[in-house]
């Protein structure tokens, strides 16, 4: 893998990843942007206590834009985008409408009393992971090779951004389609660094050591080891990795992708991990093209762990769903979902996982 | 108040609720429906240790009927309808196609080993509650007096629901829009009567718990008092009630509503209370009705606690929000909400809650 790192004209990173060398990766940024201003706060919500981020200057960033002003393609003469090379494999670089960054303490003017809330500047990093400078395309259509250095990618940013102390948490992740929100349609993911470890990490720490400490056992592979064996929730499997649809799945389609062997996070797979991990990930988003008439929005989220307290008892995983119950229906997150967190779910799990499986 | 009970022809129940004695509230339904099968169940998630319910029964349910055959207008000849009367003023049934019912125990067929998981019948119950028998009104077009019988009807149901040992938590909501995902577009809300208490109001519990033992004093008090001294995020208020945007709003124009002397639930407002609810409710709706060009969809949802062990300590509350973060851009939960329960907020609430003063 051969990586150049640049500056943009704003003062943000940009890295190219290549299997092979590519062409002017020393190309300048010719836009002369100034640096952005961003404003990202956390706030503390002392009943669900959880951080909210408020990050006010996202309001107004790219919505849409048609392929001949596209950001993320490769820079043209008409188009001077993100990206001041011609071509790229895979490229990775700071957003610039981040959620959370690391020059944002300056949008803490002195806040006063707060009473039971708190206030913490949006420190953090967002970065955007372009997957092919290919418009029009899909993760679910790229080669074999390039899903195999996108897995090279994402090992690359969490070994390093794991350096960096104050952040907890490295989340890669890809959502696609509009339905899901996307505003940027050339196929790509972000990787965000949270300042803290998210709600939903900490609770599944916090599941596995409660059973490891009453049954002496690791909750993920439990976990693992009981969809093995009920086969009737398979989805699809290799040497190193299971897919399967979980037996409490929430969304529609929901699958969770599994090592067979424990690892906590990309940097502590093995390589031969790394190599089957590429044809399983690519096969799974080809199912979901195939679901409906058209392919399928979903959500793809990496779950790992890099912390040294608990690196040894997480589970890295994959969990990829859609909002798409049926052909025209949306599952939408309304009453019981966003206001209890209390799921409600159309699809049986055991219906979901033989849809998915007869779509080899 | 004038409440007339009646068995529609499939054995569930029906109310009328009336500030006049109404017409035929004795009519039968003529339907002659077989008895729903549902096959809710409750599949428990050791990662997050979170029920989820799983009703495949409501796959198929109605979905967008047109006005000759919505099932939530009065019956007409042409329209055998769930409400067998030919006019009504509020009126609840319990819905035909329930994520929870007490009739559920049957699908769980002899589910063997599930290894780290757990597995419920999905009791409880779902009723529908239609504000008004007008197809095309909406509650924020209805009169002071509707609401103030809806608040009443919204507090007979907490009352008697209660009282059932099997309910732990009674949920009263609208979900509004099709953009949330609304099924029937009549004027209608819903009332759940969960088996198990809600992660939100656990967590809301757990943190008024905490609070109290570390400071001796309430956390619901001590929000609203925060929020009537700071001012810029006030929205209205009257006699007994406060409207705010919280300081730590995760989604667009989200106000939250207190009474200002807390109660646990409705059963334990005065009729003070319950009197000036009518007016302020229906201000905060038409606010949501001019925000944009058409009226906002919103998810308007009443935090309660009915159990003798911490209701003293709760402050029953509505949160209430759009998905509209601009005229034509929706607020998504993406990977970072969906995924990681970390909610991005695009709208910084000082600007929501001055929005939404200047509307009045």
């Amino acid at each position: 893998m051969f990586k150049t790192e640049i500056t943009l004209s704003d003062g943000r990173r940009l890295i190219y990843f290549d299997q092979t060398p590519g062409d002017d990766r020393a190309r300048l940024d010719s836009r002369g942007l100034e640096p952005a201003t961003n404003s990202s706060q956390l706030r503390f919500d002392p009943l669900s206590r959880r951080w909210v981020a408020i990050a006010g200057h996202r309001q107004n960033r790219t919505h849409m834009p048609t392929q001949e002003q596209c950001p993320l393609c490769p820079t043209t003469p008409n188009n001077p985008s993100e990206v001041p090379a011609s071509n790229y494999e895979v490229v990775v670089f700071e957003n610039r409408f981040p959620s959370f960054d690391f020059n944002s303490q300056d949008s803490l003017v002195n806040s006063g009393d707060l009473g039971p809330y708190g206030l913490a500047p949006g420190l953090g990093t967002c970065e955007v992971i372009c997957f092919t400078s290919q418009h029009d395309s899909s993760v679910s259509q790229l080669s074999q090779d390039r899903i195999r250095l996108i897995v090279d990618v994402w090992t690359d940013r969490t070994t390093v951004l794991a350096q960096d102390r104050r952040i907890e948490q490295i989340f890669c992740f890809e959502n696609k389609g509009p339905e899901i929100g996307v505003t940027e349609p050339h196929p790509h993911g972000q990787i965000y660094g949270y300042p803290f470890v998210p709600p939903r990490v900490q609770q599944m720490i916090d599941s596995a050591l409660k059973f490891q400490d009453t049954s002496g056992r690791n909750l993920f592979d439990e976990i693992v080891e009981y969809e093995r064996s009920s086969l009737d929730r398979l989805v699809s499997e290799n040497e190193s990795w299971i897919a399967f649809v979980p037996f409490s799945a929430k969304w529609p389609y929901e699958v969770h992708l599994y090592p067979k062997v424990r690892a906590g996070n990309f940097s502590r797979l093995t390589d031969n991990q790394r190599d089957d991990l590429a044809p399983i990930y690519l096969d799974l988003l080809k199912r979901y093209d195939r679901l409906f008439a058209q392919p399928a929005p979903y959500i793809a989220g990496w779950y790992q762990y890099t912390q040294a307290d608990h690196v040894d008892i997480f589970g890295m995983h994959l969990e990829v769903f859609t909002i798409k119950r049926d052909e025209n229906k949306l599952k939408f997150q309304a009453g019981s979902e966003a206001s209890m967190d209390v799921f409600i779910s159309d699809i049986v799990p055991e219906d979901a996982a033989r849809k998915l499986r007869e779509l080899s």
